[in-house]
């Protein structure tokens, strides 16, 4: 018999009796979404999720670990999206706090077409450290002000170069024309001692654009995207792992209101699994201490279930972004090792000349981990 | 000039003087995301969000207004929610708490392509009272089974049909067979004194199937459906408005992680403006005294927004769900009016017979408005 989807739930609740009561009123919410009773008796047995574990986790805070059928899911994601976090994220206060990923449903999933060991074999000369990854930005620079900063971001020795997350098709920088003068830009910044860096441009767009937004950047030799999953639907992301035949990069934006400390699904298991399970080969996501609310534990975590080995899925490259600079970048290499890839933004804007700030980047990353 | 779209965020500040910094910091992160002054000088002037009032809200909650210039999102509904709420998201409690649309931006998208009228020229038998919907449901059922509860539904004389938003293309009913089964139930149903009611197939699907499912409903002569936006991205709304040629019902699972107290997008804008200016010719929300997180006064303001006029964007009906029943019905229109539709679920698969169960909420809801 294959192994069901278990979801554990955590939700306030102020005794053991009203906890099973709320695991319940889950546990049919999220499946037949009617009165207990209220349907043929198989479906109790074969539909409605099964209340298992109930337990206290802190003071008021209890968790419950239900579990579903994963033929309700299929390969569907916006329907294994439903199952785990529909309906009920619309009660109070209640949390996704772990999922076991039956190896059905894995399967049916694409993961990472490419994974750690795709980025690497991409980026030959970021061996033995971190990738570094750059931006191309704001939004309102020309086509050639964009490219201008991919150049010299490349010229400093940034490996990846990728489109801010707010460029889509602006009048001031048009997808295609964009796409074509960074990647040009990118190849004319090749250094004699490296292979060139990389452009990913941005797809994320409109539902029956976005295919073309693909088929243009693959056909102007794109080898890598980025995308904001949260802002297109995740399902987005099993479909470019399954068809774009480019490197997927998923960047965070709007997933915040998935990330309340109480509700919502603990960032652990949205970053560092469902990302990764549904096909980013790198996941962007904020590293503590900076401006967003992620604590130090759920970065740890995210970046340790990103890299940990699992059966029928490749690793996937955490991203550090969100505040990274040249002087805490040796913390987060001691932190996290070497199969990680820094994003380093604004501290390089910060300084007057783009090239220089990537280089001494570049040189910190190498002193630190070649010594 | 065009006028700029204006968000009204709240967020915790303990002075005016750190509330002007968040505001600020809000404007760079949803633009620029750079450090002041990291950028040409021009770009300050057009591209970065101008602060307006900055006003306490209660206690430790202040509200700052922003300006954007609506050049920056074009008609890209992704791009509207990065501007409005992207990277900002992953900050600590921010929510939206109002918008001011710009004509230009409005102009741009569809909104509804039928709304309240085409609503009521597609179910002329609810004339005078408001439209009642149905579900059939749960997941697990045959396809056999689920078009004898349409068909019950439908002769117990609910207007209108729709898959419970669970049901996608499981092995237990997959997507065509259970449309042509459901169609077929719902018009063999027809009773003398009035049109047959319609069925609405759930549409949610993944990304690259989406398509072909709303072509399979067309084809075979749906005239309205159901999708879960926030499942597979709120810009399916847009591009099925524009181009589906079926009436738009919007269903709200999932979207409560944008939906925290002090996190998010206030429920009114997100349910009573946005999904209605993208294209939702029905808008699914949870009626207060539910099991749902609705507060009174955000279902007033829901439903008076999706009804109000705005120009150059049809009102779309606002559908209570969430625990209605025949008790409750007439307190709801006492309390709305009749330019709504009420779905109704649980209370009528409570009852022995579904049809019987219908049939005494329609003579409940007639008796209400036709005295």
């Amino acid at each position: 018999m294959d192994s069901r989807l278990e979801v554990t739930y955590a939700f306030s609740a102020d005794s053991l009796d009203s906890a099973a009561e709320r695991a319940r009123a889950i546990a049919l919410e999220q499946t037949v979404e009617l009165p207990a009773g209220s349907y043929p008796e198989r479906i109790e047995r074969e539909v409605v999720a099964r209340v298992g574990s109930i337990e206290l986790e802190s003071d008021d805070r209890w968790k419950a670990t239900l579990s579903f059928d994963p033929r309700l899911v299929g390969g569907d994601v916006p329907q294994l999206l439903n199952l785990i976090f529909g309906n009920v994220s619309i009660h109070a206060d209640v949390q996704v706090l772990h999922v076991e990923w039956p190896e059905t449903l894995v399967q049916a999933l694409p993961g990472p077409a490419y994974g750690i060991d795709g980025f690497r074999t991409l980026v030959p000369a970021a061996a033995g450290r971190p990738l570094l990854l750059g931006a191309t930005k704001p939004i309102g620079l020309s086509v050639a002000e964009l490219a201008k900063n991919c150049r010299d971001l490349a010229r400093g020795g940034m490996d990846i170069i990728k489109d801010d997350h707010s460029l889509t098709d602006q009048a001031t920088a048009p997808f295609r024309e964009r796409v074509e003068a960074c990647l040009d830009a990118v190849a004319g910044a090749r250094r004699a001692d490296r292979p060139a860096a990389h452009y990913f441009p941005n797809v994320t767009a409109p539902f029956d654009v976005l295919p073309e937004r693909v088929e243009t950047a693959r056909g102007l030799g794109c080898r890598g995207i980025v995308v904001s999953p949260f802002l297109v639907g995740l399902d987005v992301l099993r479909w470019l792992a399954e068809s774009s035949g480019m490197v997927v990069l998923a960047h965070p934006t709007h997933a915040g209101g998935l990330l309340s400390p109480s509700h919502g699904i603990a960032a652990p298991v949205l970053f560092g699994e469902l990302l990764r399970i549904l096909g980013a080969d790198a996941v962007i996501f904020m590293n503590p201490g900076g401006r967003f609310v992620v604590t130090d534990e759920d970065a740890d975590a995210i970046v340790m279930r990103l890299q940990q080995p699992r059966a029928g899925v490749r690793p996937a490259l955490p991203v550090l972004g969100g505040g990274v600079d040249a002087e805490t970048v040796p913390r987060w290499i001691e932190r996290y090792g070497i199969d990680v890839m820094v994003l380093v933004g604004s501290s390089l804007y910060a300084q007057a000349d783009l090239e220089t700030a990537s280089a001494r980047l570049l040189d910190v990353v190498e002193r630190c981990c070649h010594g």
